[in-house]
């Protein structure tokens, strides 16, 4: 399973790239970086002219959890050894009217082994309908494996993508889901393969819809600002980006979630 | 000595905004805040031609710390009653000639009473004149008082002005003191008035000496991405703003330390 979820998040990350290609003409920059463990990653960073910045990061790593994080992580308190294989998109639209766009998802093993990951759209100008028929094909899909899944995953993206200290949320949400392993790997492995096709079409429909369409100064403010939020909640919040930072990890990589040009006023 | 250094903030505060209404035409933004315990502060917002964003925070506040606070703040733990004055200022100039500048003092009371604070400059350019002069200034002035101070501060300062995650200082540094108290409180207080004092004169100076020297987009771009870095670490590291979101302070006073528009490249 290990194998095939890394061979698929690597064939996603070039869908995603040969789909964007067609309406960025830039090249992209592409950089393969180690672990310190093992293993390694490679990212692709776009500066477009559609999509203003965007990351697609795929990375393969092993090697033994420290001591905080076999208490913190499933199954490594037996054993530290652990394998992760996962895809990570990050899309700043240069247009206001197309909102940043995250998705990612991840298989780990320990003495345990699971699935995870999730989308969410943040938009800065009205999106309402829009809004609607993301949460509605997201649900159709969870429906398609269980009814359990959109309710929680509904939920906890909710909870988890929630600024605290502005007392918002950072965008309209999505699904997040971690630990899913059902019994049946190869069901879980379908549910997650259709997130990530699920991602490509929906970012691809979402760009491809307004990226023509003119916007204001006014618009792109507001956009700006929208933008200072999301920085605040990955400092702040995101666990991954704190685990990494935390821990060594690549800072580039890590840090390729981060908008372009942002304001505070 | 609370109420002295209360009302000597005050007048700083006052300077500060005078003389940098001299430059800045438009008025300034003002903002008085209740804490939820007792007390509050002014807030003034600058959005100006020279200082593109800047902030000057006075604050007095009382109340009882809680648990996790009564275990952290020296001489807390006997009895958790604290009342704390401060004053703290962040400018981010328009131009990249001229540095960020940020500057704070404040005195606490528990059953302890202490003043801490400091002075440091995150210039974007060649700096390395201005530089000596500045560390040149802070050195004669803690040499006024007592010999361990410059070494010591200054050390203080360049371990916590840093970015671990990319390995890199905040800017050039200056002066950070903390639990200040040396038995005599009111030569203590004279070496708070004189940093203060010092800011003020030289912030003027480094704004007056450069404001009207045009600059090159290429070197906007570089503030843009150093501004990025700020935001970095007032988010991840710096514990005034961490511990003031954790406690439910004022968002907006607390976050008014980010610079205006910064840039991830």
């Amino acid at each position: 399973m290990f194998n095939e979820a890394k061979n698929w998040f690597k064939l996603l990350r070039d869908d995603l790239v040969k789909n964007t290609q067609v309406f960025e003409k830039k090249s992209f920059i592409e950089k393969r970086w180690k672990h310190h463990d093992e293993g390694g990653g490679l990212m692709t960073k776009i500066k477009g002219n559609v999509i203003e910045k965007g990351g697609i990061n795929i990375s393969t790593v092993s090697g033994k959890f420290n001591e905080k994080m076999q208490k913190n992580v499933l199954g490594a308190s037996e054993d530290p050894t652990f394998s992760a294989t996962g895809i990570s998109v990050v899309f700043h639209p240069m247009s206001p009217h197309i909102p940043s766009m995250h998705f990612n998802t991840r298989y780990l093993t320990t003495t345990k082994s699971w699935f995870g990951g999730g989308m969410d759209l943040t938009p800065c100008l009205d999106f309402d309908n829009e809004s609607q028929i993301f949460h509605k094909e997201l649900e159709d899909i969870c429906n398609r494996y269980n009814d359990d899944y959109y309710p929680k995953y509904k939920k906890w993206c909710d909870e988890y993508f929630y600024l605290k200290h502005r007392k918002e949320p950072r965008g309209i949400g999505g699904i997040f889901f971690d630990h899913l392993n059902s019994g049946n790997q190869e069901n879980d492995f379908e549910f997650v393969k259709d997130v990530g096709k699920f991602f490509l079409k929906h970012a691809i429909y979402l760009i491809n819809k307004d990226k023509d369409r003119a916007w204001t100064s006014r618009e792109k403010d507001v956009q700006l600002i929208k933008r200072g939020r999301y920085v605040e909640f990955n400092l702040l919040y995101d666990r991954g980006t704190k685990f990494g930072l935390e821990t060594g990890g690549n800072t580039e990589a890590i840090l390729m979630s981060m908008p372009p040009i942002a304001n505070w006023e």
